[in-house]
């Protein structure tokens, strides 16, 4: 609680070390439990689910692009992760990447049959924040999807179970520096066939995913600049070199408190089996103190903030 | 501790009931527990300690004005203080306002005899923020002192022991209202009497207290808006009038916990004595998380922020 109460980041190695599914999540174990079972899974072109995009020649304009979601038998989508990790540059040219990232309480929803493998509450948040987890997601994907700069109204317990995460962490003052814009909103769609219908879907349709504006236009605030790249004129603000982002690595077992607003960019190794597996739990805010209405006042300041070209 | 980690006030109703100050301290106790010792007296000409005052015309110049402070023996100072509050208006036509209030840990370097009546930490502060008192003030004087709004580096544990105190508070997301500026920093001094030396200082002397510019010059930052009235021309920034201040008025035993950096402004009322008198306990603020960096971040907008009159 004394470390909650900071708003402050930490990582407990081996935090999940005896978890159950720290010891059973393999491959072959989650073929079993899951089997043909039809999950959720994100396909983006170049594993980039929610990021912003250029579209047209550069400075012509952005697309904050959804992936394409679908459903497919949960073997047949990790294998498919699996391949493209381990395979040869022919397995993922021009394929997609795909993601198993639904953020919506997946592990007591989509993924059952795992859920026992975890513990329904994280007992030190338990106690710190007085509640019960808002959601429990399961991800699995593979080193090709990389996660965009963004923060969450939540405080979030992030466990790495197979494979590695790789964190960037800004505090919330430092929303200056992240470019915040409105993005008109897209969402991956495979490319239609002369008179083909969704139903008919084919493995090759995937190959040619193209971002589809969302009608009635909608614009989504998100951050343009990516922490791992100067800012630019295109992307990046006045104040974003004077950023000084945090650095983590999840290895299998470890645990990040990431605490609420802070922005994050996460990519991911893999185990030799060809995939990178967590779990996390999210918990409501604690919407009553000072806090949220600061964090939003230095958000709102960051809107303001004009683009690195006086845009 | 989930109170304080909120950074929100609370009052704890007749907290200090028990202690032996609340049951011990009428002005005679004080008086035969202090007698003639010398303590530091705050002297203001209205009762304005620390506060911003105009000088010249409307508009023309404003002063940071600090009280004249000047050594005297308790009990003259404390039937000077009861007498200006209990007598009629000829007790006070002219002179000025005494004030016990130096903040400098007072409790336990000037009026030590009064120590042991309170404890020596908060339990709950202790606790709550792993750290024993950088400083316990005591407070002692009347109705026609106000402190006028201000905020300190310090979580602050107010307790009221006789009289009422009236506090109106301010967050510190609402700096932007409260018209911070750096004003020309100044001393209330006694005028001099021609070719007196201050030694020979004579009561008539207290009367004439004129601010004297500090040298060199100094600007102080502080407040200027006043919630208790409507912003105007001169004073209070075009965001003043969203501000919704919490006022709260301290009995006698009431604690107040006064959160790290909200703005708050005091007045206060005397028992049948004429006396208001209260101790209050400073502990070190968290400087490690997010908090006092997104204040400063607020804050510093708020130093930006123009007056009114766009001055
Ligand atoms: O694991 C990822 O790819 C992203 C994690 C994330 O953004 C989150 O837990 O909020
Ligand atoms: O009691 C007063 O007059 C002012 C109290 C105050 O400003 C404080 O405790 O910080």
């Amino acid at each position: 609680m004394r470390h909650i109460s900071l708003n402050r980041p930490f990582v407990v190695r081996s935090y999940a070390s005896s978890w159950p599914a720290s010891q059973l999540w393999s491959a072959s174990y989650l073929s079993s439990a899951l089997g043909t079972q039809p999950v959720n899974v994100a396909l983006t072109p170049h594993g980039n689910a929610d990021s912003v995009i250029d579209v047209g020649g550069k400075g012509e304009g952005k697309l904050f692009v959804q992936p394409y979601e679908r459903s497919e038998p949960f073997t047949s989508a990790m294998q498919y992760i699996q391949a493209q990790e381990l395979g040869g540059p022919a397995q993922h040219k021009n394929r997609p990447t795909r993601y198993l990232q639904t953020q919506n309480d997946n592990l007591r929803s989509e993924y059952t049959a795992l859920f026992s493998s975890v513990p329904p509450s994280i007992p030190f948040a338990h106690i710190a924040l007085q509640k019960q987890p808002d959601a429990i997601n399961f991800w699995l994907g593979n080193s090709h999807s990389v996660t965009a700069l963004h923060k969450d109204n939540y405080e979030n317990i992030y466990v790495q179970v197979r494979g590695k995460k790789h964190f960037v962490l800004l505090p919330p003052v430092e929303s200056v520096c992240v470019d915040e814009r409105g993005v008109l909103a897209a969402t991956y769609k495979p490319r239609q066939r002369e008179g083909s219908a969704e139903s008919e879907e084919k493995e090759e349709d995937l190959n040619n995913l193209i971002p589809h504006v969302t009608e009635p236009h909608t614009y989504t605030p998100f951050a343009l600049w990516d922490p791992d790249t100067p800012p630019s004129d295109d992307r990046g603000t006045r104040f974003s070199h004077l950023s000084q982002p945090m650095r983590v690595t999840l290895d299998e077992g470890d645990m990040l408190y990431l605490p609420a607003l802070w922005y994050h960019k996460v990519s991911q190794s893999c185990n030799e089996e060809g995939i990178c597996c967590a779990v996390n739990y999210w918990y409501d805010l604690e919407f009553g103190g000072s806090f949220w209405s600061m964090a939003n006042f230095i958000r709102g300041v960051g809107l303001l903030s004009p683009a690195k070209s006086g845009g």
